[in-house]
């Protein structure tokens, strides 16, 4: 399926992959040169799977999973599959959060430093409950099969917006906590005489907000949005403007809410699509 | 002129402007309360300028400047007069911004503490120069009658996008400054063990995050645009839809940029304007 501005979709989509990359890269190197290394001990090992994990996960793995409905070769998988893979991908990182959370939890606790004080802390737990809510409400409304279009239109808007803005909170609580532990751990030579180690780390939180940038470009440009589902326009014989035109001009960040008619020939679509499937005629990757 | 769902937007604006007041006074009480209170002799009272200019201009006026478009009542105000104060209190809150770089640089220079070691400076100056470089091409651009409009076309999408992406970066470097500042001088209590002036300041941090999701969620309502130039249909007789119905309808976050044919209309439109403020057939405010 013809895309607009593809050559300069695909030179940001490289740039996100390749920064968000050597985000995970610079993680591991700062953890495993500079630092203790990774183990599971209670000790500060333990806690360093909490960076790895966070920016893995909660970073690179989040960024990828907003942006997998703009990727043109997936246009042509059925709407369903889609949503799996968003929702699983959205998982993946959810459960990654989560053993971070443990990591930087058992190690307070074997160490006797008493857990959420910080800003960072109450942010960051914050961003993760709102996560976890998020991919439940995610999964119930828009994965299931269950939820009336009405409600999926009401909750589609606030899907969206809640998704960006938890990932920013995410990259923000992510530069306070480069910025905490650097201030924890660079005694001598102090942070503030420039060390290898803290010139290394800003520039690994320089490279998570370029990745943000990134994804925040590529996820909001409307000439990017995946089409509406042509099966739609099959049920709406009605309708008078071609689907693909209309995809590629009136779809937006602030309008990726679906339009009634469309969530209401969804579920019909749905099993047009396993009928289309079946018969070898639509590609599911 | 009618908005669509006026209420809401009423509540989440002065919620906004609660939340923004709030942050700024908040940042008072601590610096007057729990700091050294204020003053300008290279010590700490002379850093203490920092947050309060920071959060008075780069955050709370920055935030209403983003979304000063959005007011209904301004809708009948021409576009002129909107970049103008749109611009002005982008400038207000960029001469803030520098004094509070000098308040700081003014301190650690004083006190022989370095300067730009920590992620906060680094991502705060690069925010500072990305936010000058915006206002100068916004300036040069947008508000002198001197760019061509395909230029104007061009740079509009670039332009909201770094606006947003500015102002998402600044509430990150907030929150690690205030962890900065916490670590660095809540000692005797420790700020691990939950002295008032660290749950005070967590609770800062907080307000001005939700500031920060409540002029985004503002912004990135198509429902909520103002609607394009009335003036621009009176100079193109040819198209066919009402200009208030599209500009409620088609507006949005990814699709802020003006077509070519409004942008080409322009200068007439800036004529035409002044010619009816001249009348007293407009009101300015």
């Amino acid at each position: 399926m013809a895309m607009d501005g593809y050559r300069g979709f695909l030179g940001l989509l490289v740039s996100a992959l390749l920064v968000g990359f050597l985000s995970v890269i610079f993680t591991l190197i700062w953890v495993l040169h500079y630092r203790e290394g990774l183990g599971w001990d209670g000790g500060a090992s333990e806690f360093n799977w909490h960076p790895v994990l966070v920016v893995t996960g909660f970073v690179f793995i989040q960024g990828i999973a907003i942006i997998v409905y703009r990727l043109p070769w997936t246009w042509k998988c059925s709407k369903l599959l889609m949503k799996s893979i968003h929702a699983g991908l959205n998982t993946i990182a959810a459960i990654l959060a989560i053993i971070s959370l443990v990591a930087a939890f058992d190690f307070h606790n074997a160490s006797h430093i008493p857990n959420m004080y910080s800003l960072h802390s109450w942010v960051g737990m914050i961003a993760v409950i709102l996560y976890i809510s998020q991919l439940l409400i995610g999964f119930f409304v828009f994965l299931l099969p269950l939820a009336p279009p009405s409600l999926r239109a009401l909750l589609m808007p606030i899907h969206v917006y809640s998704g960006l803005f938890i990932f920013g909170t995410v990259i923000a609580t992510v530069l306070m906590g480069v910025t905490e532990k650097l201030l924890f751990v660079l005694k001598k030579p102090a942070y503030s005489t420039f060390p290898p180690e803290g010139i290394f780390t800003n520039t690994l939180g320089l490279l998570i907000l370029l990745f943000g940038a990134l994804i925040f470009w590529i996820v909001t440009r409307p000439q990017w949005k995946r089409p509406k589902e042509p099966n739609s326009t099959l049920l709406q014989p009605n309708r008078g403007t071609p689907e693909g035109v209309e995809g590629s001009m009136a779809t937006n960040f602030g309008n990726m809410d679906k339009s009634d008619s469309e969530l209401n020939n969804e579920a019909a679509a749905r099993k047009r699509n396993i009928t289309l499937d079946e018969a070898g005629q639509r590609s599911t990757v």
